[in-house]
């Protein structure tokens, strides 16, 4: 039996937010919208770690403010909200051939060098969804002197959907 | 009547600048192009506010040495070459089926949390010139340390043009 | 005679790394792969100056702890690492209709303004091997306030590759 990410996901319990009210987006400019599907190639608008009120997860600065541990929740909840947008954008999560890849973006201070760890609990998150084949992504994690609200993470992936 | 774009620009008589000459790039690097198209796909490279005879609009950190109006303005400026380098790769605005999305880089300080209201300029002329149904972006708003040339904005953006 | 970038390659002498072994990415995290084709896109994960084993070449920020010319190597051997990744996911450098787009990303600190004279090192490497048609790629170049073991360079590259 082939492995089935919506499957996986009911079991791990995860809480996958509805993006489809409201919608992505309004809460920074009207002009957004939530993901973009050219041919096969899906491409999702930017990630943070808020719930759809508006709540942020562990805001502030990883390393100063937010520890290493808490900025791994904001990765992995970002990751759980990724989620979100790819069953709205395609309807099912079984319906991803496989992740292509994403930039992580780690709202830190000169000098930090775990970003990795951090991006890691987003990733390993796909990767237990999506499974060996699907789950795996290509990735880059940067240090970001600033983000709007001082989100503590933000995720821009993309990915490839069935034909 | 559809929304055309070209139209729409010659409305709002948006001083789109040329791209064809000179070629984009040449003060940054030998080796650049403006664009690439994989299928439908279309990958700009980056734009600042800069105009093409090399003047950068309101170059500086915002929030310090320029303000967000000011960064906003730069922001609008960078959208406007946008357009000139989409109609340069399609030959016209009315070759876009829709943006996908663009990410938006702002020089700013650390603790700076405005950063989307900057991005929002651009976002909203998008939506201006290309209508509701192809102007819409995703889009995440990142804070850099450092810009060539101090600039105060950068555009990265990808879009979907017709077959 | 068409132009080979795998004879060119040769030519220049250059180490082009082998990605088969060990794989990419172990290093950083078990979840990640080192690149995803959708169609005739390929989107190669995150590139930075370390050879196989793991040896970053002059980490450290630019312009503070690492000279513009040490930071030009490092960005010079990221695309080697680069053109390695390419032969991997496509058998042979030689499969590369174009380079599309780049993301440079330069550790540096707030005030630095020659990061193109950074990203112009990969740039110009890929331009000698791909040749005028193939080799040129959009780009833009942004100041990280951090990166993963304070790499000083970070490569966020895309390309078409033959159908």
């Amino acid at each position: 039996m082939p492995h089935s990410p919506e499957q996986r996901a009911h079991e791990l319990g995860l809480a996958i937010p509805d993006y489809a009210n409201p919608p992505y987006g309004g809460r920074y400019g009207s002009a957004l919208k939530a993901f973009h599907r050219t041919g096969d190639l899906l491409e999702l608008s930017g990630l943070t770690p808020d719930s759809r009120d508006g709540v942020l997860l562990h805001p502030g600065v990883v390393g100063a403010d937010v520890t290493v541990e808490q900025a791994r929740e904001a990765a992995r909840f970002t990751a759980i909200n990724a989620l979100g947008l790819i069953r709205y954008a395609l309807g099912s999560l079984d319906e991803v051939v496989a992740l292509s890849r994403g930039l992580c973006f780690v709202l830190c201070p000169p000098g930090f060098e775990r970003l990795n760890e951090v991006s890691n609990a987003a990733s390993d998150l796909f990767l237990d969804v999506f499974g060996p084949v699907a789950g795996r992504m290509g990735r880059a994690s940067i240090g970001a002197t600033a983000l709007t609200r001082s989100a503590c993470f933000e995720l821009w992936l993309s990915l490839e959907a069935r034909g």
